[in-house]
């Protein structure tokens, strides 16, 4: 859990059923919510970035039961990284302030939301993706600024010009975008803080360039030291993963998948959580007192410490929060033992 | 694509739409099959495996109107790896005969299946799951075998006195099953081969304290070198993956999933297919004529041999095909640049 933090923000409290059930109900694979934890970490992260200091990052999540929370904590705009995620946001009624923090050729479903009435901003780091912005009718931009990851953002130098571009063609150049995505995961605090000084001043200095008022950066990594974005987009903190867990902040692990033991032999056991209920891209899951060996399409194989027994149910703590929730239908909300909301990963898809 | 093989049985034609689309009006990231190169693969696997010799796998591409035409060739026998996929395929009439590969500790959906006409069969390795299965009236099993992978499976040694224990429960035990999932992946022939032999011994042995007709094994690298069992369990021929590609299968490279290049910069370009819509456990996709250097969530940064342009069309080729379709909604079928069928991904889940 890394150091604790007395939460000050009116606790984030999350709903109930009626009548609850049993995590022992639930078909397996399940992806489970502590909602204790899940609360916690929703209330430290407001402390520490109140109101639009923080425009969360859905991606993380991909839910808008999720979210809405977020936004009553102060934290009504957010940031999206595909464009179902932005249709999904508007629709359940979070279109206050909707950045998508990714470029765009076809900017067409975008326009569509503006004219229904959400705030619309798109991230560009070229003239092609400002012409799609400009042509669609989006009417605000950020320039996406290469800040050291080798991916989308144009180099420091070039901030001006495009914003200029943009300007021509009627935008409003709300600021600059540079996500620093090399150095949130960094284990080393120190480490952290050294490269991240470095990133933001070529996000600075593209900010002098591009003018505005937004300086967008920032990740659960980051976030309580980017002090020159003026907004930082973390999304993990909420549900956080082992990849995270190492980097001692104060988040809890809120999410895991609930699996069951099928199968054991004298050497191993097996349970049926495999990773196609899993994100691998950042290695194999983790599972309390026990080494895992290897996970297959609907198996993770495992030595415990322990005995187990065929029909066990255990907790699977992925590795990468992100591509594990969008493999999965809903989030289990859980109180103890209770099943106390299931709700829609409603953003999936494109 | 490996040795060629001339097609001899009926060839799988595929149905077509009216009025096809263009590739160009898909949102990307969408996965995309190669008509010509899905209908090759399961014609040269019926001609290798023709009727019961081949129980498809459904894990690799967990699309039922994919499954039909595999029926349609004479493979009206399916292997699954889920619940959700068993009653899938029910649901499409695609239940005559259907195995469920892998064991359950709660047969509940299953006995309710078979109430309703399918044919059932469920992977068994302990007293645990042979008592789910006759409890919740599934009647026939097949004993599984641990032939080599650390996963589930009983020890050889055990498959008589579970098969006792399960005809003492009222149920068929129609024989055993064991995957080598440890050999199939093996790049080498030679090897694969050698390993192979040692494996099949030992389900062999298993086979002769069990009984039944049965001897379900293999897969998509062993179906033709696997002549102990009587039914292969390949899937991945089908659509195919990098991995599979390295083995000199008879099997093309159907799939791949298409992406547009959003942001394009001296050293390199980033296309809008991520780790959500690839499985990442083998590792990075690839690019024809660039280096694939990694993937974000919505990204893949790549440096092309030739220079590309924002707003091209790319094609991801997935280093594993399960994974990838499962975080898919659907499937495009392709003939050159026309998109002729859209077919549901309709069992996945659990």
């Amino acid at each position: 859990m890394g150091p604790g933090r007395a939460p000050t923000s009116e606790p984030a409290t999350l709903p109930s059923y009626a009548a609850p059930v049993k995590t022992g109900q639930l078909t397996t694979p399940a992806l489970v919510v502590q909602r204790d934890l899940l609360e916690a970490n929703l209330t430290t992260m407001s402390d520490a970035l109140p109101g639009r200091r923080l425009r969360p990052h859905v991606k993380a999540h991909k839910c808008t039961t999720l979210a809405a929370p977020q936004a009553e904590l102060g934290h009504s705009a957010f940031t999206c990284s595909t464009m179902a995620e932005m249709e999904g946001m508007a629709r359940a009624g979070l279109g206050d302030d909707l950045l998508l923090a990714n470029e765009v050729v076809d900017a067409t479903r975008l326009g569509a939301l503006v004219r229904a009435g959400a705030r619309v901003t798109v991230a560009v780091d070229s003239v092609e993706t400002i012409d799609a912005a400009a042509s669609a009718g989006v009417p605000e931009v950020l320039i996406d600024v290469n800040v050291g990851l080798p991916r989308c953002g144009c180099p420091p130098e070039d901030a001006g010009r495009l914003a200029d571009h943009a300007r021509l063609r009627g935008l409003v150049v709300r600021g600059v975008m540079g996500y620093e995505g090399h150095i949130v995961g960094l284990e080393e605090r120190a480490t952290r803080k050294e490269m991240l000084e470095m990133s933001m001043e070529l996000l600075v200095a593209a900010h002098q360039r591009a003018g505005g008022e937004v300086v967008s950066a920032g990740g659960t990594g980051t976030y309580d030291i980017n002090h020159w974005a003026t907004e930082i987009q973390a999304g993990s903190y909420a549900l956080m993963d082992t990849a995270y867990g190492k980097l001692g902040l104060p988040f809890g692990q809120a999410l895991s998948v609930l699996a069951t033991v099928i199968s054991v032999s004298r050497q191993w056991a097996v349970a049926d959580c495999g990773l196609k209920a899993l994100g691998m891209d950042h290695g194999d899951p983790s599972i309390e007192a026990a080494v895992v060996l290897f996970c297959s399409d609907e198996h993770v194989t495992f030595v415990p410490e322990h005995p187990v027994r065929v029909g066990d149910r255990i907790n699977v703590l992925p590795a990468h929060v992100d591509p594990t929730v969008a493999y999965h239908r809903h989030l289990h909300l859980l109180d103890g033992d209770d099943v106390v909301q299931r709700w829609p990963v409603d953003l999936r898809g494109w």
